[in-house]
C-alpha cells in the first residue's frame, strides 16, 4: 500500500474523554474512529490487524473441530424467556428494539439461547454428537461504563464457540483441547508470555471456569499469580481454601492487574435443561446435552496488544499481527530515491511481504519517521541517497535495537529471517 | 469435511409461512436457519457460500482501489439529523434503541452519514482525494414485508463502497470502473448471462443510476429489456421519452421480472453539502466533495443464485460458489469402499480441492443421492464396489449430463479441467 493513497492520516488531536492508552494510540494512528463512547469503527489499518487476529483464532478453532457459522443479532424473546434472561433486570446489558408491528426484539449480547434452540433441529441421537459450532459475530452490550477504548465496547465482534457433548467426560476432554488451543492463540498473537490461564468461578456445573488474563497495569481485573508453579487465580475466588488446593497459601501469590482476553466455561445442562435440548443415548434413554462455551473478543485482544506493546512514540505490533510487516520510508523526493523505493516496494510485494510505502512527497523526514513509529510496523527500511550509493538499506526494528545496514541483494533473505 | 461430522442435516419439514424458493431450498438443505421472519442465520454450508461470494466481491473492490474498513451499526443521531434522515417518517426502515441514560440510538440501515462525517477528519485538500472506502457490514432495516427468504431481510451483510472525488469527471470515471467491476463480479458468481445493467432514476445529481437486475420469475422488480441492443430500463423510468434516447420505442422492449442484486449511484454533493465535507482545490478555493455509492448484498446474491440455479431435486451451485466443489458418495459401508473413499478424500484435499465426503454408515444410497442433489455441489463422485473393481470413479455433474467413468489415476487432471 502506498501511503499517499491510504485515506486515513495520523493525527495529534484526540476526542475529549479518551483516557485509555489503546484508544489514544489507535485514534492518533488512524486505526480506528470513534462513533460514540464505546462504539468504534475499524479503519483500513485497524481492519487489517483485526482480520489477522481473527485469522489466527479461526485456524485454531478449525483445528479443534470447530464449524463456522453466523447467527443473528436480532433476537425474538421466546428462547430468552425460557432461560429467564429476557428481562433487563436479569440480564442488564440488553439493547432492545421494536418491529413495526410493535413487538419487542433484542440485540444479542451472547448466543447460548438461540444456538441451543437451533441445535434442537439437528440433535436427537448420540450419533449427532459431539458438535462444535462457532462464529465471529457482532454482539451488542448496553454497557454503562465505556471508558476503556476498544477493551470494553457496546458493539464488538466476538468469537464464540459452543460445545455440545454426550457426557461430562466428552466435555472435559474438549474443554482441555480448547484450553490448549487458546494458549496457542495467545502465543501466536504475541501475548503468550504475559497471559495466564486463570482459575475463575465455575458456576453450578463445574468447580472452575478459566479466564485468559493478560498482565497490564491498566487492566480492569485483578488476579493473583504464583510464578513458580505458574498458577493464577482471579479475585472472585482467591481465598485460603482455594490456594490450599494447590498446596499454597495466599501469601505465596502476587497481586497483578490484568485484562481478560478470553474465557472458557463448562455450561453443563443449564441451557439444555431450560430449552429441552436432549438426545437419545445408546441404550435408548433420553439425556440432556452437556454444553460448554469458549469466547474471545478479537477487538479486545487488539486493544490489549496496544496496551502492552507500545512506547512513548507509538504502537509496537507483534510481527504476525502488524497491519503491514515492512514500512519503507523514502527519505527525500529525488527521482533516484523514489525509483529505488518503488523497485524495493515491487520486489517485496512480489515476494509476498506486506508493505506500506511512505511515498508522500510533501511530508518531511521527521514527520515520516514519527508516523512510522506511531503506526508501529515491525521493520522499517529507509531508502536514502547515501544508502543507494552504498547499495544497501538501513533497517530498524520497531521493537528496538540499533539500525542495521543490509546489502541490497540480501534484503529478501534478511526479511525472511526477520519476519517469517 | 466428513458429512458424518457436519452438525447440520437436511430436512423435509419447513417452518410455516416460508413461501420463497430460496429459503425453502436453503432451509431444507441446512444452509440457513430462521430466527424469525426476515432474520436468518448462516449455518456451515451456507456460511461457506456466503464467504465465497464475499471473497469475489472483495477481490474486485480491491482491484478498483477500494480500502476495506468496518463502520458501526450503532449510530448517534447528529449526522442523520443534519441530512434530515433521522426521523422515522423520513427514513422508514430504522430500528431504534436506547442507551441506559435514555438517549436514542439507531441501527444503521446504510452508512452515507457516518462515513461522510468520518471523512471530514481525513479530507481537507485536493491531495487527499480521491478515496474509496468500503466494508462488508451488517445493516438493519425494519422491513414490513419479509417474505422473500434471504432476498429481503431485516439484518444482512452489505458491501457498500463510497467514492469521494474532486469533481464530476473523476466521479464519472470511477463510476464506470465500478460498473465494470460489478459486471465482472456477477460473471464470476455465475449470474453474468442473466444479469442486466439497468438504467434507473438518478436523483438530483445525475440523470441515471444503475441497478444490476438478475432475471428471475419470482423477482420483486420489473424491468424492460431490449436484447438486441442489450439495454435494460427499470419500471420507474420506463417511458417513451427515455426509450427514445436509445433510438427505440417502448414497444421494442420486453417486460421481465428480476431481482436487484446491486446498484451504483452518483450521490453528488447531497451528503457533503449537508455535512460540510469540503476540500481546498489547487487554486485555494473551497469545494464540496463529490460522492458516489456502490452496493451489493452478498446474502441477496446467494438467494438469487438459489432462485435461478435449481431443479426439482435441489440447488445447483455455480462451481466457484459451491460450499464444496466435490461431493464423494460412499455407496455402501464395506471396508473396501470406505478405504477407497478415504484415499480419494485425502488425495483430493491434498490437491486443494474442497471436498464433502458422505461417509455416513447408517444412511442408505437413495437418501445419500437425494441429499447430494439437494446440497448441490458441482461434481459428485460415487465410490462403489463395482467402480473399485474397474479401477474407476463414477462422476456426475450436478448441472446435468450423463454419468462419466474416469480411471482412478486420471481423477486429478479430470477434476482440474472440470472445476478450475
Amino acid at each position: 500500500m502506498k501511503q499517499s493513497k491510504l485515506f486515513t492520516k495520523t493525527s495529534k488531536t484526540l476526542p475529549k474523554d479518551e483516557v485509555s492508552v489503546n484508544s489514544q494510540l489507535l485514534l492518533k494512528s488512524g486505526f480506528i474512529d470513534k462513533e460514540m463512547a464505546g462504539v468504534y469503527s475499524y479503519l483500513p489499518l485497524g481492519h487489517r490487524v483485526l482480520n489477522k487476529i481473527i485469522g489466527v483464532i479461526r485456524e485454531e478453532m478449525n483445528a479443534i473441530g470447530g464449524q463456522e457459522m453466523l447467527l443473528t443479532a436480532l433476537q425474538s424473546p421466546a428462547a430468552w424467556q425460557a432461560t429467564d434472561r429476557w428481562d433487563d433486570q436479569k440480564m442488564d446489558v440488553w439493547f432492545k428494539t421494536e418491529l413495526k408491528n410493535g413487538s419487542t426484539l433484542g440485540l444479542a449480547p451472547t448466543h447460548e439461547e438461540p444456538l441451543t434452540r437451533l441445535m434442537k433441529k439437528f440433535i436427537s441421537s448420540y450419533k449427532d454428537l459431539p458438535a462444535f459450532p462457532y462464529q465471529f459475530q457482532t454482539k451488542f452490550r448496553n454497557e454503562t461504563r465505556a471508558k476503556s477504548g476498544i477493551l470494553r465496547t457496546r458493539e464488538f465482534i466476538m468469537k464464540d464457540l459452543y460445545s455440545f457433548c454426550r457426557n461430562q467426560q466428552e466435555l472435559d476432554e474438549y474443554y482441555e483441547r480448547a484450553k490448549a488451543a487458546y494458549v496457542k492463540i495467545f502465543d501466536r498473537l504475541g501475548l503468550g508470555k504475559i497471559t495466564y490461564v486463570t482459575f475463575a468461578s465455575g458456576g453450578t456445573f463445574s468447580k472452575f471456569s478459566h479466564e485468559f488474563q493478560t498482565l497490564c497495569e491498566y487492566g480492569e481485573d485483578i488476579i493473583y499469580i504464583n510464578e513458580e508453579k505458574n498458577i493464577a487465580i482471579n479475585r472472585e475466588i482467591f481465598n485460603e481454601e482455594i490456594t490450599k488446593e494447590f498446596g499454597l497459601t495466599m501469601a505465596d501469590f502476587v497481586e497483578k492487574k490484568a485484562i481478560e482476553v478470553g474465557n472458557i466455561f463448562k455450561l453443563g445442562t443449564k441451557f439444555s435443561d431450560s430449552l429441552e435440548l436432549n438426545y437419545v443415548d445408546e441404550s435408548g434413554a433420553k439425556q440432556p446435552v452437556i454444553m460448554g462455551s469458549y469466547g474471545i473478543g478479537p477487538g479486545r485482544v487488539m486493544g490489549t496488544i496496544v496496551e502492552t506493546c507500545n512506547d512513548e512514540k507509538g504502537i509496537i505490533w507483534p510481527k504476525h499481527i502488524a497491519p503491514y510487516q515492512v514500512h519503507i520510508i523514502s527519505l527525500g523526493k529525488d527521482e533516484a530515491i523514489m525509483q529505488e523505493s518503488e523497485r524495493l516496494y515491487n520486489l517485496l510485494n512480489a515476494s509476498n511481504f506486506e508493505v506500506l510505502w511512505d511515498d508522500r512527497l510533501t511530508v518531511n523526514p521527521g514527520a515520516k519517521f514519527a508516523d512510522s513509529d506511531l503506526i508501529g510496523c515491525p521493520v522499517r527500511i529507509t531508502v536514502s541517497g547515501k544508502n543507494i550509493e552504498n547499495k544497501q538499506y538501513e533497517i530498524k526494528n520497531r521493537a528496538g535495537g540499533d539500525a542495521k545496514f543490509v546489502p541490497q541483494d540480501q534484503i529478501i533473505s534478511f526479511l525472511t529471517d526477520e519476519l517469517k
